[in-house]
């Protein structure tokens, strides 16, 4: 009897990005019939070699080469863009993400980072040791979320979280992406990504959530900077390579942006003294908007549904595009 | 014929804190038999003589004297403490707050507080210049709102709005007050303020919405702050009176609080070098929770409504209890 082999390398530091002992009973509790494995990754590349399925955070492309028998590389992550989806397809193994459960962390992560600067908390966490009062400052920077406009780029799942989110605080909601949904009674009007000039131009916060692809490649450019409304507030939660770092720092500057929220940037770390790092009006998170408690026990759910597609032969949910014919403005 | 006279003084250095001169226009349209005058506050004392109501900010005890027609105190305010409650009554003159519409501004500023604290944004602008990176640091502090339980002390109807923000992003919500309602589907659990110690047990969250008043006094005191949980975050937006500093900052040295943020304190402004203007876990505004660039629309709608029932004889909104009566949990 063939008993698929299932290698799992799920190494962290924090607990709940980590498999735990009862995540690895469960699992093995469900699918009696599989046989898992679990490896340090420093051990996968050796435990590969009679490995029919890998769950893991990391996947070399050099380790594909040992993996014979490998059909399936499921990743707990939301994005793909660091793992080697066109070299698993050319040798026919399957690549998934996870999904589904990185928008409830991504929505707190970003309605904070919007009230943050909305309420002027980051102006009084800065201020609050060396000046008097700033009330009459405060008053003149603060915006009122109800009635206020978000542009929502990239807007998939994860944005449909934060939409919502929104719209408890009384915000319209505006969603931009390639192929916009039919109307749907979720309470975002949509735009269709060759109208984003439009969608942004009426924003008071513009979130960036699109995913890594030759075709959102420096989207954020001058042209859409200077587009957004003046004194708007951009954030940046999808991915670092979509953003014109310098066109970002030249809207601040002048003042057309009030503010930038950033939890990616290039490099990562940004250098000691860079100008993001010291302008007053931007906050920078280390990429921590999807830090969520239950991350683990959501993404080893997610893998679950998915292995008993696969055993069953049904299609696997969550299937990576090639990076070139990826949907440039789907979001995460 | 003898038309009602009205004096109104609301200035500020901010409009939406000023009567504009369409709110004048309003109420002239809306009440042609009231004659409405506009005084600044220097002025008021001079032009109280023949007014029977007056609407403004302040009002001086010793302006009742000069006062004898006046019938009706009305403030835009959510509290009376800083007003003649006492002293207008034993003269037989009306004293009303406003309410209603502090909630939502009110809620936004707690929510971005509770975010900034549990997203780590708080710790990330503190470090963004200095420290190289700091994921794992976050990922040691932030906590998830969802399955969270937040608990409102003195929760009336700016807790209600607070609530219902807190459970848009999945908390759990305790409200205590002298006199809890019934059960209404609202989505809170309600306790008695006889048992808070138990309420503010659970809490990952304690929000301070508790007016001033004798029995309020010191209410968060150290022996209060014992019986928080572990690693929880204070909030107080209500009024610095109800909180014994020294007790909070001892619960903060101590590592028992997570953190806490103040909207108020005492006294205002702290001196400089004050410990709770210096402490890394401390985030203070400058009394700003209510900015709202609605809030003198509102405001003045409030009193319209009031006016006229005023003039037909009607009970007035709002009216201000003694303050040793006030119900000492009610919250507003």
């Amino acid at each position: 009897m063939n008993r698929p082999v299932v290698l799992i390398s799920l190494e962290s530091p924090h607990a709940f990005w980590r498999l735990s002992a009862d995540h690895e009973r469960c699992l093995r509790a469900s699918f009696a019939d599989v046989e898992f494995r679990t490896a340090t990754e420093a051990n996968v590349p050796h435990q590969l070699a009679d490995a029919h399925v890998y769950f893991g955070w990391r996947f070399e492309p050099s380790w594909l080469v040992g993996a014979p028998l490998l059909k399936w590389i499921a990743s707990p992550a939301a994005g793909t863009d660091h793992l080697p989806v066109a070299e698993a397809r050319s040798v026919g193994v399957e690549l998934t993400r996870s999904y589904g459960f990185h928008g409830r962390p991504m929505a707190e992560h970003a309605m904070g980072l919007i009230l943050g600067f909305s309420r002027g908390l980051f102006m009084s966490q800065r201020v609050q040791r060396n000046r008097t009062w700033w009330k009459d400052d405060l008053a003149e920077e603060f915006f009122d979320l109800a009635g206020a406009t978000m542009t929502i780029v990239g807007c998939g799942s994860i944005g449909g979280h934060l939409a919502r989110a929104a719209r408890a605080f009384g915000m319209d909601v505006i969603g931009v992406r390639r192929a916009p949904p039919a109307p749907s009674g979720d309470g975002i009007t949509w735009m269709h990504a060759s109208a984003v000039h439009e969608a942004v131009a009426v924003a008071d916060v513009v979130v960036d959530l699109l995913p890594a692809t030759p075709a959102t490649y420096l989207f954020f450019d001058h042209g859409l900077f200077t587009a957004c409304k003046p004194r708007s507030l951009f954030l940046n939660l999808g991915r670092a390579a979509t953003v014109d770092q310098s066109a970002l720092l030249s809207a601040l500057n002048a003042g057309h942006l009030r503010g930038a929220a950033l939890d990616v940037f290039d490099p990562r770390p940004l250098p000691a003294g860079h100008p993001l790092r010291l302008h007053p009006r931007v906050v920078l998170t280390p990429k921590s908007s999807t830090l969520c408690h239950t991350y683990m026990d959501r993404a080893v759910a997610f893998f679950a549904d998915n292995l008993h597609r696969y055993l069953t032969g049904q299609p696997l949910n969550g299937l990576a595009e090639q990076p070139a014919a990826r949907s440039h403005l789907a979001g995460g």
